[in-house]
């Protein structure tokens, strides 16, 4: 196994690109998902199960944790993976975004932001060099640089001037990560929907050097067809030789889209957060558990799949303990969404390696435009 | 693999008792501890998982499952044990406690009882016939006789009374079960502590002549030292060639006491509703994991133990994972309990095998006094 992070560009699609991201702790297939492990567990799941999934990483929140348990106490303990049974990668975000949605009482200044803890109050402060200290103490394998990130739409003039503020970090934060062999750092495009705030972005970036570079800003309430606009130009404007990485992305045709545009690696909390709601992901579309509908129906959820929710249980089962209100409910949705988000990177994977993309992805929009199958 | 329902006594120790009980659908090794799978799932375990922890047999509630999904619905999908993707044996009670103790507005006749759901307030009846007719449907292996349980302490006239009609619904319930190779149909003595009441009870249940005789009535809030009381009795009025089934039980100490003396198989959601309480059971006692003391311990919950949370986590990340109500709290510290409750019943067997059952027994309550572990 390797000593160091390194990122192999093994074949592209049009822009579609396939690779692989080689870490101490194990290979990360690329075009990757990400599932959000927020609090030290990818919610309603047991970690070899979300790898039994297909996935070769995690995202795990440094907002959430440096509050509770607390970076140190996670250090103390051996560091995140052995705390949460995760051997392999995890990546974790700056806290920056997450300050700024979740957090109350919010104070922002160019050393940091001072806030007020939303689970008990506390008062804490988060800036580029604490951020990298706490991702140090956590262990993550791809620490992220601390940002700011303005929610969408928003004025241009506010954007301009929180993308600069987030380049000052970023070079604090190279400072602050130091050289640490085997551990990535990855930069942050700011610049919202507007061209020459992202080109200033990026070249920013790349005059301080980082092993990867992410996209941020984008999947806040922008739309999917200005996100798409943004993904036209904006991956290619960060270096081709380093993994390209968009930020809480997305629903599976937003991933599907910002693969073909060039992007490396996603994360999102959707398969999970769907999954506790009766909201599964199908390739025939969105099913929606809890519909009547369901209640007499023997059929798998997707008789494509693989997961034990669809090949141990009926839809008329799950749509049972939905209702009923049992955990079991979340664990197998969260399972069968997971694997949908893994086998769609794996058909993505296959495909760019087949020089196949276009007419995959030709297929994944027919599967879904069927709809759901016909109710009994 | 047989074809009926039977019970062989391999060896005993005192007055407990080795066996292994054959069903269609495999073998349960006694005495066996049942987990409670009330509506089609044990709550925040894969049925994979329950198996994992050594239980050959699960109990459903027929008084969950005919209010929802309800019998016929399970039945047309294939029985309970497809339903909920459990091959082995499942016991189903009657639904005559649980009408008691939690629906609203019932009517006690001689012919059963009216209520109200208390899940949407519809109407429902259940008596002898309704109650063989529903675990018929669920497709029960062990079908429970339709009874009446009175809450103790209760005036012995009322005790009296109740037992005499359980044994009217016991002859109705023989009646309307009929003839079902491969199922088998248990009777429920009932009678409070009262000696000639419990002897009352068995004399006409073994008149009728069941399958298996269920000790019912206790754990009903006399406590252990009166349920010992009716246990120093009350299995010795049941037949010796068919296994005794002691409802609702318990603690670890209530089923060491039991199987000591006499009784073959209990069931009881103390294990899976602990888990989700923060209640973990060790052989060193009770640990709440909730309790500060545990937030920076790297030591697992109980070091002789095999199962995942044990295995795999410290006391720390358990402590964590249930301030911050993740869900793999519950499936961790259920997994836990329930291994600790099959790993209690495989000690006996093998004690009970070696004739060392009360050198078993005094090491299990040494551990027990020691308490926990000394905090770090």
């Amino acid at each position: 196994m390797t000593e160091r992070f390194s990122f192999s560009l093994l074949a592209t699609d049009g822009k579609a690109r396939l690779g692989v991201i080689s870490t101490p702790r194990g290979e990360i297939r690329t075009p990757a998902f990400m599932p959000v492990g927020t609090a030290g567990t990818v919610k309603a799941m047991m970690p070899e199960s979300v790898r039994a999934t297909g996935a070769d990483i995690l995202l795990g929140n440094t907002y959430h944790l440096m509050l509770r348990p607390t970076a140190e106490r996670i250090d103390r303990l051996g560091g995140l993976h052995r705390f949460m049974n995760w051997d392999r990668p995890i990546l974790t975000d700056s806290g920056g975004f997450q300050v700024m949605s979740l957090s109350d009482l919010r104070k922002l200044t160019e050393d940091g932001v001072t806030f007020r803890s939303h689970v008990d109050g506390s008062r804490h402060f988060l800036g580029p060099e604490r951020s990298m200290e706490i991702q140090r103490l956590l262990g993550s394998d791809i620490v992220m640089c601390f940002d700011e990130c303005p929610a969408l739409p928003a004025d241009e003039a506010r954007v301009a001037e929180s993308m600069r503020l987030s380049m000052r970090w970023a070079a604090r934060s190279r400072d602050a990560f130091g050289d640490r062999p085997g551990h990535a750092l990855f930069g942050i495009q700011q610049g919202g929907v507007t061209h020459d705030l992202r080109a200033e972005s990026a070249e920013a970036l790349r005059a301080i050097g980082f092993d990867g570079y992410a996209l941020g800003g984008l999947a806040v309430g922008e739309g999917q067809e200005a996100m798409f606009g943004v993904l036209d130009f904006a991956p290619d404007m960060l270096p081709a030789d380093r993994p390209r990485y968009l930020m809480g992305v997305g629903k599976p045709d937003d991933i599907v889209g910002a693969v073909r545009r060039g992007v490396d690696m996603m994360d999102c909390v959707l398969p999970s957060r769907s999954g506790r709601t009766g909201q599964a992901f199908t390739r025939r579309g969105v099913v929606n558990i809890k519909n009547a509908r369901h209640q007499d129906d023997p059929r798998p959820l997707d008789e494509a799949c693989t997961c034990p929710a669809c090949r141990n249980y009926s839809r008329a089962y799950l749509h049972h303990v939905f209702r009923a209100k049992e955990i079991i409910s979340s664990m197998l949705l969260t399972w069968h969404n997971l694997r949908y988000f893994q086998d769609i990177m794996q058909g993505m994977r296959e495909a760019i390696a087949a020089g196949e993309f276009a007419a995959w992805q030709a297929g994944f929009e027919a599967a879904r435009a069927e709809g759901d199958i016909e109710p009994l």
